[in-house]
């Protein structure tokens, strides 16, 4: 397939890894570029020195184009996105924060800018903020998530038909099916972000992997509306903050609770009790950790078998 | 398309009219059916004597089949169920309760029962209860709604890999591009009901289908998740109820403010300000009040569209 993201990217397949807290480095990074996708390192979870040090490594692992993405919301952007320039990092998703900020900077050093949005008003922004293409993500998505929780199947239309930019679907895609399903809808490409975390590429804690594999239908929650809303697996610290929820809890309370490396603790470290475990509604679809180039042939097949099927489904 | 669904119900095309309060009268659900589809009667909204007439109108007004959808948590249930025999009808959708207690009375008296489920667990149980097939409905349908919030996208790979019976998906759907979506997951069939409210034959007041009409990304919410989950379409009453969370009410105070007749007063009387207001998340996406035959046929010409357009997608 040659469509405006594998062009875009220069890819073979218009799939993006997503860019994850705690989950991708370079490893994965460069496994998913190596597979003929693009690979993006979450900068999110790295102090600056690291991020440099994946950024690095990742370009010695692949010929291929790789990317970063940047969650605007936290701290040390600047440097941040100094030493993106400086590695001569080519491609930069920007995630929870206004893009108005970095986009004209970001393109104005070469840099291909793409922006994650949840919502339509969010995209027509992005447009005018002059980025390449939005990542319109559903409220399925793990992790950081829009406050209209506006579904994948509801957003995609939506969004494609309010702006002229290519549209990179988000949220509940782990298959070629469920590429397939998003394609249909108009989008030209598709991000996937909770079928790489169970990777053996991923840099997740393998206690943090089996979990994903054993989930269900019913297992995550969208919660910490009040602070930046994030889809979790349920576990004790999903229990604490729901107790906590009970007594009708201050932002200063809540943020209390979360405190430092909750994240880090849960999906780097392995502590299943106490941990943040940011996770996509698909997990209960997903059932195997599996290498990243497995997973990308699966999709490949699953999508070429589905795309076949489409041909004898007509309404008369 | 002939398949099990369209074999099941004797049908034109694998589409449902959603059964919806206040919505689906013997209007809507015989111009349903006479445009090729199944439609239904919402018996949500009707007392048993306003059921028999809207029953008795409907054979009338189609040769086609038809059915009335059955919201097991009303009451009077077992003088609705004994009109639906004692008329004649020949399939019933049950939903927002459990298909126990009624699927196996309803087949013994010939009766074709598909029941609505939110989740696979509540899939298997409706599988196990012997009905003949399933709706699995997302997140982001209007109306009543399954507390795990799991959206049409992560739901219907997840309910067809658990059940063997046909899995009819709801939730999102209101185009030809989402219908062929949900059918690429696995779906056997669609259940429409947004699209059907903003209908020329749906019973909803003409300021009801203005604003779905107008509604945008965003525009509706799920709540009241104490009492019965439902998305509603933000307004006065909303914002009532949103204030009155503020103050961590008890169920009474919830189900006081709620008090009766108020999707009624919203929906059939257009009682924006007052009144409840059901509709799904793609009413941001409906722009037009059109009549069912149009709509039906939009979809069918979007449907092929959309598939001949994606049988030439390959990954390679």
């Amino acid at each position: 397939m040659n469509n405006i993201i594998t062009k875009l990217f220069d890819i073979k397949h218009p799939i993006v890894q997503a860019g994850m807290v705690w989950n991708s480095g370079w490893k994965l990074a460069s496994a998913a570029s190596n597979s003929g996708i693009l690979g993006l390192i979450g900068a999110g979870s790295m102090y600056p020195n690291i991020l440099r040090e994946h950024i690095q490594k990742c370009a010695a692992a692949t010929n291929k184009p790789f990317g970063v993405n940047v969650p605007l919301l936290y701290p040390n952007i600047e440097e941040i996105m100094q030493i993106i320039v400086d590695e001569g990092v080519k491609i930069v998703f920007t995630s929870a924060g206004n893009p108005n900020v970095w986009a004209h900077w970001l393109k104005e050093h070469g840099i291909t800018v793409i922006h994650v949005v949840s919502s339509v008003k969010f995209a027509q922004k992005a447009e005018l903020a002059g980025v390449d293409a939005v990542v319109a993500e559903g409220f399925e998505a793990g992790g950081h998530n829009g406050r209209e929780e506006t579904t994948t199947l509801a957003l995609i239309p939506m969004v494609c038909k309010a702006v002229s930019i290519p549209v990179i679907a988000a949220g509940g895609i782990a298959t070629g099916r469920g590429m397939l399903a998003a394609m249909i809808l108009g989008a030209q490409g598709v991000q996937i972000g909770s079928r790489f975390v169970a990777s053996t590429e991923s840099s997740a804690h393998q206690a943090f992997k089996n979990a994903v594999v054993a989930a269900q239908d019913g297992a995550t929650q969208l919660t910490l509306k009040e602070l930046t809303p994030a889809r979790l697996l349920k576990n004790k610290f999903y229990d604490d903050l729901i107790e906590l929820y009970q007594t009708k809890p201050t932002t200063e309370e809540l943020k209390a609770l979360l405190g430092r490396g909750r994240a880090k603790k849960g999906m780097f470290e392995g502590d299943l009790e106490e941990g943040e475990l940011e996770i996509g509604q698909i997990a209960g679809f997903i059932d195997e950790v599996l290498p990243v180039s497995t997973i990308v042939e699966n999709i490949v097949n699953e999508f070429n078998i589905a795309s076949r099927e489409l041909s004898n489904l007509t309404l008369e």
